[in-house]
């Protein structure tokens, strides 16, 4: 299964810590060796990294590790291609831009014969059942609003889509435009916040601690978000199956939580994952 | 004057050693210290490197040296930002989807009063009118043409809003969808076409040398496309003022060279580029 990690904050922030961790999923901790890439907004801009090569040890992934990039959103993944080439089209996250906006996507799951009708505005470069659905919320968002539309109908708009193509398979993901990230989670998905006051953490796949305490002020709010939790030493919480959240400012501000929240366990999640043959 | 570099080759090649050279304009033998961007294409994907610090002592531009990342199209870009803000979303080469394939876009000049309606599918991100440009031709192309024309009729429709939009000033720019590349000069871009029998050449920015038969095979041809030679021991062309160029394989297989081709000195480009205030 291929891995997500994302990250939103109210104040420009360095992920290397939990990318050191994350990254290891890349070949030496887990089997997700088929290339990644991590997406950095820096105000309106984005700085994209994609490599084919396994995170673990990709020049690229070295890069992001040894220059610091602070970053008020971010979205990484991890590739397994259990299905479809390994080649940079079809690495995520994918970059498109729409009303004046760039957006990033990155997709953890499988669609089953997911292949909707071209849209007007954006179609796919690569062959990923990933990039045709971003393309599908994007055409249908761009149809639907020539403009931008205010904070709650675009999580409506997002949430409806959301529902529609999570009928054709496993449909985790991250999607962000640099102000705010959404995530979906069809299997798993669990995220923290981390405040004031702040502690010590230790990444579960790499002896490495960190003190926040010393790397952070008091107004600090960040949310990292990944398929599983990267640290001990603190409580991570997951969106229940089916949830659409979006974060900003480092706090979930909007959910679509089912009125009965299901809760999958992690074995379930990988049993599920394996079973459907999640590609992305 | 910010500067430009681009390559088109027949196979896959690295384009270290004039990258190299390139780089060093950004802050060391010339002034563009305002960031640098290279896009490299790697089948339909994109490798995208961006940083606004000088390419001179940018942890990005080391990585691009001692990652040889083989393309066979390079768009390469060092800012001299001497109007607007630094910043990751003005840094070039800018990057847009268009009929399933990604294209990337730098521009060396300076467009005065360059305001285009909005278009119906791409809009700046950033605030340059070298993004506008860019969005202004992708709008017009794909207004036109639903799906990719033929070749010959591809090339004489951006041939024909490449010279609607140099009426606004100094326009030299490269355009590629990885499979060709486009290059306009308003006042200096030189080229040359390395192919078999290879010989050395020296940077004319940096005391490196490489025997080009040494990394080559025969049937091998590289275009590089530059503002300014990178060379010495090589005998770079110019193309004319107002000419637009198609690369493909590594060679020039369609111009709009104007039927009284003038030649710009580099003196005379250079002054006129301070005289406008070029920015990009």
């Amino acid at each position: 299964m291929c891995q997500l990690l994302g990250m939103n904050c109210n104040t420009p922030t360095d992920i290397t810590f939990s990318f050191e961790g994350f990254r290891r999923r890349g070949g030496i901790t887990d089997h997700h060796a088929d290339g990644f890439g991590i997406g950095f907004f820096e105000g309106k801009g984005i700085r994209l990294f994609h490599d084919d090569k396994p995170s673990t040890n990709s020049p690229v992934a070295d890069l992001v590790r040894d220059y610091p990039i602070k970053s008020e959103n971010v979205i990484a993944h991890i590739r397994k291609a259990s299905q479809g080439q390994t080649s940079l089209a079809n690495t995520h996250p994918f970059m498109r831009e729409m009303w004046g906006e760039y957006w990033l996507f990155a997709h953890n799951g499988h669609l089953i014969d997911f292949a909707p009708e071209q849209g007007n505005f954006y179609r796919a470069v690569g062959c990923t059942d990933s990039e045709r659905s971003f393309c599908y919320i994007l055409n249908h968002l761009r149809q639907q609003f020539s403009e931008k539309p205010d904070e709650a109908t675009l999580f409506a708009a997002i949430s409806e889509l959301t529902h529609e193509i999570r009928t054709y398979g496993l449909f985790n993901f991250m999607m962000s435009n640099g102000d705010c990230l959404f995530a979906h989670a069809s299997t798993l998905l669990h995220y923290i916040v981390r405040k004031a006051p702040f502690g010590q953490a230790r990444l579960l796949d790499n002896d490495v601690m960190v003190d926040f305490a010393e790397v952070t002020t008091p107004n600090d709010k960040v949310a990292v978000i990944a398929t599983l939790p990267l640290t001990r030493d603190e409580t991570w919480h997951q969106l229940a199956v089916n949830e659409l959240v979006m974060f900003r400012q480092g706090d979930i501000v909007r959910s679509d939580k089912p009125h009965t929240a299901i809760y999958m366990s992690v074995e379930e999640g990988l049993a599920l994952a394996r079973a459907v043959g999640v590609s992305c």
